[in-house]
């Protein structure tokens, strides 16, 4: 299992992938910015290009993207879905299925308590994948904890399949 | 010049083609829709392969969409984000610019009147074109009306700095 995480935005658009179901292993993180005076399209095409060599060069099999926080403001609203609408298009064309998340489940799903700072969140991101240092930038780390978050869920549905749910 | 006039939306996407600059002439106009029991990405991907002949059989040269009007729901100015980023990013590909124009907008330089009421807009559109009949359906004569206004602001625009503005 090899999963995704996204953390939406057309500036910044962090990304971070994790391998497996109970033990996790980091494989990459990172941030595509796009710079603010080009045309949206071009930069909707920049996250695109960005995205497409992770599922090339790995058997991406879960797709898994923050969802908007209802306190957003309009215009940050439509700008954070543009760029899910591109993660929903390449993931589509390869195939590999996508869930959101909102940002309540992912604090939750990472550092048991639904209002986590992000310090907090990010700590346990590190701690889960056993890394050194904390992931930078913020989005990238963001990105590693909404995979956290899927592959938790993930296995919970699991697990509940497997006992029954009475 | 070829301009492509689209009225987003996930779930009926029209768009509407017209040449000219001072005499406009209709070259297509059409709905894409696409099944709401589908995951985004494929609804998206339904999209873009929808448009994507457009822009192989004709030379377009500009695109002009309907802008968010600012009395949406949330979950609905996402759903119409969503399409406005397909077609940014098609647009980008085929290195054609995009324009947005408000409802308002559209209104006014269609029917002369920024409140004017859809049939009114719609009756002015089949003027516009010299179409005996009222193009069908709602969106795809809506998407006729975004591509006229994008070239009545054009030409107005491009009046402007022929004559210098004082």
């Amino acid at each position: 299992m090899l999963t995704l995480g996204i953390d939406p935005g057309t500036a910044r658009f962090g990304f971070g992938l994790i391998e497996g179901d109970r033990q996790l292993r980091h494989v990459a993180h990172g941030c595509l910015t796009t710079p603010a005076g080009e045309p949206l399209g071009s930069r909707l095409a920049r996250i695109r290009d960005g995205l497409l060599p992770l599922f090339q060069r790995h058997a991406v099999t879960a797709v898994a993207i923050e969802r908007l926080g209802y306190a957003r403001r309009l215009t940050s609203a439509v700008d954070v879905s543009h760029s899910i609408a591109v993660a929903h298009l390449v993931a589509a064309d390869y195939g590999v299925p996508v869930d959101e998340y909102a940002p309540r489940e992912i604090k939750l799903a990472v550092a048991g308590y639904g209002g986590a700072d992000k310090a907090g969140v990010q700590d346990m991101v590190r701690r889960f994948l056993k890394l050194d240092d904390l992931p930078r930038p913020d989005h990238a780390a963001d990105a590693l904890a909404v995979a956290i978050c899927h592959v938790n869920s993930y296995e919970a549905r699991a697990l509940e399949r497997e006992v029954g749910v009475r």
